[in-house]
């Protein structure tokens, strides 16, 4: 079995779930700039997840380009990746309506934590099924990005809960800033 | 004709149906937990949903990798199939709002069965036109998955109907765990 | 330029528009079988629709099996085409929230025909593009269905305007049903 | 890393802009012409957004059909224009709905305004890539039309703002038809 349908199907819904999130900007009624302003928690969420789902597609993209073959266990690894990026549009339009509150923005950083851990999980089952002497494996190397990364969302939550959820929001921004780049060592592999 | 584009269709379709569900999940108003904790019977469904979408894709996906030539009877077959799927949105979000009452479960257990029979049907319309030496009639076999799981769908909305809705769900969610397992007749022919 | 962009844009607009359209089938609040049986309007009109966008999709996918070369032209005629096929959500569910009363049927009869229009736009651009001895003219001949359907909406138009909308109804089922059969005479050339 | 999945991430989102913006022509709850005429507003911004993204898809094709290779830089660049159109149904929308006031028509020649220079930018950056001999940079040469539509759009957006909102949209609308002729530059090179 190939992975190009696979690929196909995961751009699909990316690709949905990247653009139904603009539907939580809910159009304001009234013609003014205060109605506009007063969307900016709203919007701000949109353009954070906006960035997160790019970085997974982008990393997917390169992820793929080094399996040519997947299997079952690598076809629900992928679904239950997107699943928890579907429930991204939920997460960031609750954050956004609540303005930053303690228990929506803790559950922003769960859902990117849940993304994240999806994201090894298939990363382990490619991996798996290639041999430690495959393509990805010597692409990811040891991973340290990708291991790195749950801690980091586990410190944000416990400073969103504990302390501010500013200081937790300023950790899942950083995390974004730092998956923007894309994975070099791959395509160093392709190339 | 060959099955490239209705491959693509069909993925759009499910790439879609499986991420629009997720809109029934609506965003509450207040930042609190129980705002959160109340909406637990629509994120199951959700989660249910999503799995036997998932469930239809990975089997559409092994089925039509056997499947090189389409006609217009298989066109439409396919989009029967389709159909039944795009309802599940609907249904899902029927019973999640009313927490799995009796008419909604039941509702839902129509809704599956329907796609069952549709699955099958698309599948005896496919074996029709490769013949019964084909290779998807040697991948299936005599498909006791495939015929007996209509009667699991009966059983599940029969108790769901005259007994309890709860037993219902329990068979939809059995059925769900069955069908997790990927094809495998069909990846050894394949393979 | 070839047709494989075309096709595959093509198919992600047809795919959302036949699975959006569910969206106007509203998630009852009540658990009863009464809520869900007043739903009936609704559910009829995306039956419909779902027949219509599923034809469309279909005799497209045809007509493009014979085109392999594209013009500017060309991707505008499919945009035209496009772009009055994404009414359709908003026309059915206008037509079934008003229990197929005058207006909102004439209406959905005018997209009908607008897309027919459309369509036959399309077939003309890309027989302009091959040339009167191409694929595309050779396969669809004198068309007469296409030539004919306008006027068949034409009368069901008129007919739910001046008479009874059931009776325009009667028409645009019939001109589905019509339809349904797909375009054989494209298939023979293929073959 | 070759430009065909990038393609096809861009159709989907392109396909899904295009097709929710029509989310926003709500269907309104009288079978009334009166009701349906009420929406002309939301109606005309729909039309002239279609053709926005049509033209951006278009243009995007013949893009890209230049484009072999595409690196990290470029998939950035193309998240960013996705970005700005993604934004196009809200902007049509709170348009539409305020029957053109200044603050929504500015906000929308803003809008478009982004999108344009998101455009350029990604442009530069594929010829960036490809070298100033490469077959992009041959096919737009000094590309006038890209740079100055920018000045187009802050033409309009000025007029809307401090003389009259209708001046800013007839801007919007002429530089909509200018874009309307694809890009023969490219099509010549391709061809």
């Amino acid at each position: 079995m190939d992975s190009k349908r696979l690929e196909a199907f995961s751009d699909g819904v990316l690709a949905i779930i990247i653009t139904i999130m603009v539907l939580e900007l809910k159009v304001p009624h009234e013609p003014t700039i205060a109605a506009l302003v007063a969307l900016w928690p709203v919007f701000l969420s949109y353009v954070l997840s906006f960035l997160y789902v790019g970085i997974y597609w982008n990393n997917h993209h390169h992820m793929l380009a080094v399996t040519r073959e997947v299997n079952g266990g690598i076809l629900w690894a992928n679904l239950h990746l997107l699943f928890w990026l579907s429930l991204l549009p939920f997460s960031t339009g609750w954050m956004g309506e609540n303005l930053f509150a303690r228990g929506p923005t803790v559950l922003y950083g769960l859902n990117l934590l849940a993304c994240a851990l999806a994201y090894y999980l298939l990363e382990r089952r490619i991996i798996a099924n290639q041999g430690e002497q495959g393509k990805l494996a010597g692409a990811v190397g040891r991973d340290l990005k990708g291991k790195l990364s749950p801690l980091f969302y586990i410190v944000g939550i416990a400073l969103a809960w504990l302390w501010l959820p500013m200081a937790g929001m300023a950790f899942f921004v950083l995390m974004a800033l730092v998956w923007l780049v894309p994975d070099r060592r791959i395509e160093r592999t392709i190339g």
